[in-house]
């Protein structure tokens, strides 16, 4: 089959590869209906080295099972389904409390397993994983039932997590598509206040459509100014994070309100931050956040994308086929694209 | 009168100073019947630089009003009163959600107002700050009345904001007496498993009076380790820092379970500290604590202190005269002493 590798920064290639099989009982081999490229993949195409290549990538996809393990009960060949980017039992304890993501039976799909950037993939754990999709192959949702894979559910653990609530003014930092995926999820929690810190005007109307009230296109001092400012000099209650980058982190903490909560979902590009008396510890300042246990969510999410009343899909802006993957990263890099879908 | 200034690391004073006033009709003044030294007053004793001081000490007291600004409601000369740590008017929107710390009208003791570790002291916002306590002023309950000002809320703090639950297994990092006011308010909030890390067995024997279940004398890795073992290899769901150096909070990263809490209540000695993928965010690890809003406990912990439920007073080893603080200081330092009540 074809597949796409990262091979070092810079450098995405779509080529041959073995065709996956099971592996375990517990296995299932989906062949890929639509995938996507993910914010958080730019990351190594932006700094990894050729010594930690080929990486296989892509961890958001949908797709119709095409072999079965015969562990695997729930599911059958031929059923649309859906993946969130980590696999899992979906049985042990933290399952069971909704932390997929640290299932001992879990993982993160490309790590050893193979990426969705690609015409099939194995998905470990695939009763625990795979969510069936109840529309055609061809349904106009499937855009919007795709970012259930990943982005939708990181946007809504990003405010779960916060607690946002309709009392709570919410800050939105970053105007990607987990950014504006928290802003709509922040408003599907009643929020009735959101200010979302983003730079890209198609990106932060788009966020004024999914419920932004607020736009701050200023960055560092300037943009905690304007959002204390806009907050009768307090801060916002919570500060949903979705770039990852220390400089968002330092806006964060400017941006909180004293009592507040942080709650991040990009994931961090760094090790070392603030957290001391000045930062988080004096004013009672809460950090929270994580990847985001997709899993948990698809089943609560997933009626207001079949019946239309959100339509999360409208990230994608740009449709490619699988060999046109290097492309979508060169696009997205660039910031000419907010989310590219791809359809192999 | 007499007062405790800290001049320098290792130069504490008790020293004639001039006796407080009332300055602002929202002034008290309050004879001092009993103040102590507190864990956090060592930080300076260690480290202080002359070219800081000096800085009057003392900010945990009780005592009687023996003058009062024209526009204190609430309270009378004669009233025997406690003080949380932090005074606060007690009205505004952030005293409201119980968050008296980040008053616009409040600060803390000593830092320009005067110390506790006096004859008197000058209490400003006296109506939102002290507590009438309906006790004699020479009662034998004084030592636990006392703890309300500073540590047995700051242990509750601890325990609030880490959620602590019948469900929730606990560690509590610190024998000091706020480690030894988590454990007994966790066991109040109803947690069952209580692992104390602390190394001096006198006070890991209290912290077994007052709920531990467990004690790991062990530090640093060794002492995750043990956690981990008592854990089933996970940590405990939250985890109580009540130290505020480095080590500590690393080993509370260390200790605590994927999806859990770490609440911080020791006044942090370092500003940056590992919060990425691999300690915090990868885990979905919530970092949460501050300066406790002692005021917004009082009245929910002051019953079982009366009734005599509850014993915080306990953490007193030792008592002394003011122009003893010295004494006490040095006492506390070598940790021969836990906590030293001073009796003016």
């Amino acid at each position: 089959m074809r597949a796409t590798f990262m091979h070092e920064a810079g450098d995405v290639r779509v080529q041959d590869a073995p065709d996956p099989v099971i592996e375990r009982p517990t296995d299932a081999i989906v062949r890929v209906v639509r995938s996507c490229v993910c914010g958080s993949d730019l990351h190594p195409y932006r700094t990894m080295a050729s010594a930690a290549g080929p990486v296989p990538m892509g961890h958001e996809f949908l797709g119709v099972i095409e072999e079965i393990g015969s562990d695997v009960s729930g599911l059958r060949r031929g059923d649309l389904v859906v993946a969130p980017f980590a696999y899992a039992d979906n049985t042990c304890a933290f399952c069971r409390e909704g932390l997929q993501t640290s299932c001992p039976d879990g993982g993160f799909f490309a790590a050893g397993i193979g990426g969705a950037q690609a015409e099939a993939v194995r998905v470990p754990q695939a009763a625990g994983t795979l969510v069936r999709l109840p529309v055609a192959e061809d349904s106009t949702l499937l855009p919007s039932l795709l970012t259930l894979a990943d982005v939708y559910g990181t946007g809504h653990h990003a405010a779960r997590q916060a607690r946002v609530t309709r009392r709570t003014t919410v800050t939105v930092i970053g105007d990607g598509a987990v950014g504006l995926m928290a802003v709509l999820s922040a408003r599907q929690l009643g929020a009735e206040r959101i200010i979302l810190m983003g730079r890209h005007r198609s990106r932060t109307d788009l966020g004024r459509f999914f419920g932004a009230t607020d736009v701050v296109a200023e960055r560092g001092e300037e943009g905690i100014e304007k959002v204390r400012e806009l907050t009768g000099g307090q801060g916002t209650h919570t500060v949903l994070e979705a770039v990852g980058h220390l400089p968002a982190y330092e806006m964060a903490v400017g941006a909180v309100r004293a009592g507040g909560v942080i709650s991040r979902v990009g994931v961090p590009q760094y090790e070392a931050a603030p957290v001391g008396f000045t930062s988080l510890f004096g004013p009672n300042v809460t950090l929270t956040g994580g990847p985001a246990p997709v899993r948990a969510y698809i089943d609560e999410l997933l009626p207001a994308v079949l019946d239309g009343t959100v339509e999360p899909g409208r990230v994608f802006d740009r449709t490619v086929s699988l060999d046109e993957v290097p492309e979508a990263y060169r696009a997205m890099d660039r910031r000419e694209s907010l989310k590219v879908l791809v359809a192999p």
